[in-house]
């Protein structure tokens, strides 16, 4: 089978306000997309990305031997169906993968915005979206799923834009961030922030807090896993020897492992945007009285999605979701999928997940678009 | 009521063999001892520490306001009852309490050991105390106890020196690290070896690695908590002004409180102590056939205590401990006693631990004593 090749594509415009009421001059947005747009206009669907993600969602890059983060789940015949739909995937605002962040050049100052980057919410990325959304020619969307912090941008669609959206998938989300979770995410800042090159966020052009940031994603990966899958993965094996003796190298798989990780990462990944999207992350809340409230109107279809072993963001945490729907008189359903591999399971149980987006779906495709009629 | 003032005591000597077959030319051990050895002296009860504790387990220290860690469990009438029995707890080798450490003076160079301290196992901790307990003029414990690392110590007593123990209380504890168990400890570890104050371990009397060790300590913490119990700690409240304009402050009472235990932290512990103790817990393993094996003829008596929301070591690992010892042919009693506290319940569930411990106890004292004659 010939690899879809997929580029970046770059739309920028002046003058954007945020939450915060500050207003950034200027602001590129990287984005992709894959199947086409029908003459309605009205099949599109947005794909929102985790704390680290990025634009490219499926497909593949020239030359790469990678596919996107989602690959398995966009394209032909996949649970985001690209015959059927045209899919959107955009790298959120204060992220550092084309989209405007703290690397950017203030052009007050010349030099990189670094923690002079003024503060983002779940909310302005979702603006920022709509920006893009509404740039294509798109007014109202089919659809916006995600994972993790993607969850929380579907949630904040259906908070300040319920009127846009036919239907909504969080997956592995939460209504608010919990302490613990906060104080994940706090730790992972503490440790690029006592990191002396972070310089207080002003070390571009010099050397980055690169230890600091390696071992903010080493604690993120433990959060991703869970302890079965980490004992499925790395086995522990008897060696004696080895125990009498020891340094301060890697001594166990799972070490080299999160090691490696660690130093991949840092990279492709920009210190001080961890900093931005994990504040983001502790910020974001919607369980508010004026989400969806009744003068709203609100018609969203949800589809709720988590993962049994997943203990950064529990069941619990979707299920409040789901009752907090229903509360506002919505139409959820709502599946608590079985698996081991923690909060990664996201990306990872892809059968499950298709099975139930496709079915959710198609359902409403037929709704909106009157069975099979409105396929291209 | 008088506060039951106690004073850390030292015990030197000379050549201590290690696992590693590495000598230690010197070793000094602290230690408190409560309540008074009999005629017998049967009557001992050794108290183990978690990682980062000390010797100072009851009693106030003149001057202080806050007395040992685990006074509210050893004193008089108390779950380790001192009108019955001689308590005594010491710091760990490879500790910074009192007892020989990587801060240790190191006889062949005139300066601290520092990362040329030998690696130490949780065996070489049981080695010392048995040490200790000998010098104390005392063959055979009646009672071996303790929490988290304190818990394997006492696993470990029971694996080196089964004829020397009565009975045996391991809380909170494990047959062997598992691979997320030592990933957490490994980025505790790394957080520390990336601050370059560290300098490979060779800072003392210089700038001390104090940023990354609070680091360490703050996501100690998390792991010591619940979900639960972080929420009930720390309610997160609506706040919308704030949320628009935060900045890299603790914005969050979790962010203030975790960044004050992590600094306060540094005062009182050694980075190294860390990075040693933190690899004996992640190279703890008794989950080997030579544990109790039927030529040792053991017959120790077990209470095995956990918690149910103890996620850091999970009651199913205490589960683990009771299989173990039931198919060595042991005589256990379990426990898994609500709590909602996480990790840190060992430390706070003071009335169902002593009403589980007291009759545990009083039932072998009559066996081994002979109903209340032995109370002197």
């Amino acid at each position: 089978m010939k690899k879809e090749i997929v580029e970046t594509k770059y739309y920028t415009f002046n003058n954007f306000s945020l939450t915060s009421g500050k207003v950034l001059q200027k602001v590129t947005v990287a984005y992709e997309t894959y199947g086409k747009l029908n003459e309605g206009k009205n099949n599109a669907v947005l794909i929102t990305h985790a704390f680290t993600g990025d634009a490219h969602c499926a497909g593949y890059h020239e030359g790469d031997e990678k596919p996107g983060w989602w690959h398995a789940m966009v394209g032909k015949g996949k649970a985001f169906d690209t015959d059927k739909y045209f899919v959107i995937a955009s790298n959120v605002l204060g992220g550092c993968a084309g989209t405007t962040g703290p690397e950017e050049i203030n052009p007050d100052t010349g030099v990189s915005y670094g923690t002079d980057f003024p503060a983002v919410t779940i909310s302005d990325m979702v603006k920022l979206q709509k920006k893009l959304v509404n740039f294509l020619g798109i007014t109202k969307l089919f659809c916006v799923a995600g994972g993790s912090m993607g969850g929380m941008q579907v949630l904040q669609w259906a908070m300040d834009y319920p009127e846009l959206i036919y239907c909504a998938v969080p997956i592995a989300a939460t209504l608010k961030s919990t302490p613990q979770q906060i104080a994940f995410n706090e730790v992972g800042r503490q440790a690029i922030m006592s990191d002396v090159r972070w310089s207080h966020g002003h070390y571009y052009g010099g050397d980055e807090p690169d230890r600091g940031l390696a071992v903010a994603r080493m604690l993120g990966h433990i959060t991703y896993m869970s302890d079965y899958s980490m004992q499925k993965k790395f086995p522990i094996e008897q060696d004696k020897e080895k125990k009498a003796e020891f340094n301060f190298n890697a001594d166990f798989e799972v070490e080299q492992y999160l090691r490696y990780r660690g130093s991949s990462f840092v990279k492709r990944f920009d210190a001080n945007s961890y900093l931005y999207l994990s504040k983001a992350i502790d910020h974001f809340d919607v369980q508010k009285d004026e989400f969806l409230s009744e003068e709203k109107n609100a018609d969203i279809k949800f589809l709720v999605i988590s993962f049994e072993s997943d203990w950064l963001y529990p069941p619990y945490q979707s299920e409040n979701i789901v009752k907090f729907l229903k509360m506002k008189n919505q139409e959820v359903t709502y599946c608590n999928i079985h698996s081991t591999y923690g909060h990664d399971a996201f990306l990872l149980e892809v059968k499950d997940e298709t099975h139930l987006i496709k079915n959710f779906l198609n359902k409403l495709h037929n709704e909106v678009f009157g069975g099979e009629k409105s396929e291209e």
